[in-house]
């Protein structure tokens, strides 16, 4: 059976149609039974109703406090049949904190994508920070979700460059590019049961026919590092 | 005329080795007229000795304060012939934090090398750190050296994957390769005059014959991106 997932969204939802495209080609074994927006004029509700997916609007404004929001959201998720242990929570692009009320009822099955090198720059400006900041590498972050913000076990990350002077306007595209290739993977191991939780360590079993997470430390810089600006010639 | 540097270190040496290395290579375009280490078994002195560099240990426990203990760095570099504007003070691996008596004597000419991507994991366990907290990319960062540890502009960086539940024991080997690399550059383009400080944002001015700078944004992800664990088929 496929994983039963429920999308929460607040914007545009491009993690969203990356999950449905994926779902589409047959590369992620996962069915999207709801799409919550906490925001009524979330683009991604329009993505969800274009292929019909069932949506819901719920304004964290109308319930008195976040543990009230959340139980109307586990609620409507479990109406739709994503419940737990098999049924999991992706939030995509989803700004809102959430509370033990939805973590209790969804353990170790709720997963975030943040785009920035967790833990460099939480929050919700990611990628506006990390230009300020001046880094020269930057990226995105899948995790687990747990009661602090963008803080929860790292499934999977991607760092890409990051050129001097630019601004998260320009820097967020490309570490949106990534976003939507790690985000619908880490759902993927997620949906293969592939993903073992240790602490604060994520270990990747193996898969049939897959590649496996295996000890890099002979593995030569080139191929698997990226390094920003270039290493120029007799570097 | 080469670029007049002092290296700082307090231990193996091994970033001052590759320092070293670079130079005899003919890539790096430095004279290092001094070695200082603030420990007197410190292999780096050994290192240094070996290829008639002059030396001196100054442990900083003979002096009442920080900043007597870097008002004498700064008395016998000047002695050696680095001194400001054009000579440079290099921390590889020194485990001092400076104060404004060193600053102001080389002013935007003080770099360090640390063992993490720069914010996170700032202080003297970068790699430790970075793998406890399960990272899945990690790496290293040079950077000017301003008051606060491990904070100044970064100049480059480099990233490394990290496997589930390695220590920072098994991870420090994989960064110190990537150091070994990125730290020389860094000093050459110091020489070149090529590093051109705005705020927080260090530009790299085009070198004669050298890449340059670009702006990435059109580039496509597998060639200028590390993603950790790998994508597999479909993703």
């Amino acid at each position: 059976m496929p994983l039963p997932i429920a999308v929460l969204v607040s914007g545009g939802g491009s993690n969203l149609q990356s999950i449905i495209d994926r779902i589409e080609q047959g590369a992620l074994d996962a069915e999207i039974r709801l799409v919550i927006s906490n925001k009524a004029g979330a683009y991604g509700i329009e993505r969800a109703r274009k292929h019909g997916i069932p949506t819901l609007v719920l304004s964290h404004k109308d319930y008195p406090n976040r543990e009230a929001f959340d139980k109307a959201m586990v609620d409507a998720m479990h109406k739709h049949g994503v419940t737990a242990p098999e049924g999991a929570v992706i939030m995509a692009g989803f700004m809102r904190i959430v509370t033990p009320v939805l973590l209790d009822a969804f353990p170790g099955r709720v997963i975030n994508i943040h785009p920035a090198l967790l833990p460099s720059f939480p929050g919700i400006h990611g990628q506006g920070d990390a230009a300020d900041y001046g880094v020269k590498i930057s990226g995105c972050t899948v995790h687990f979700v747990d009661e602090k913000m963008d803080h929860g076990p790292v499934i999977i990350q991607a760092a890409v460059p990051v050129n001097a002077g630019e601004d998260g306007g320009h820097l967020g595209p490309r570490i949106l590019k990534l976003e939507h290739r790690i985000f619908p993977q880490a759902i993927q191991w997620l949906a293969e049961n592939r993903l073992q939780v240790d602490g604060r360590h994520v270990h990747l079993k193996v898969g049939p026919e897959r590649q496996v997470d295996q000890p890099m430390a002979d593995v030569e810089p080139p191929v698997h590092a990226l390094v920003w600006p270039p290493l120029e010639e007799g570097f």
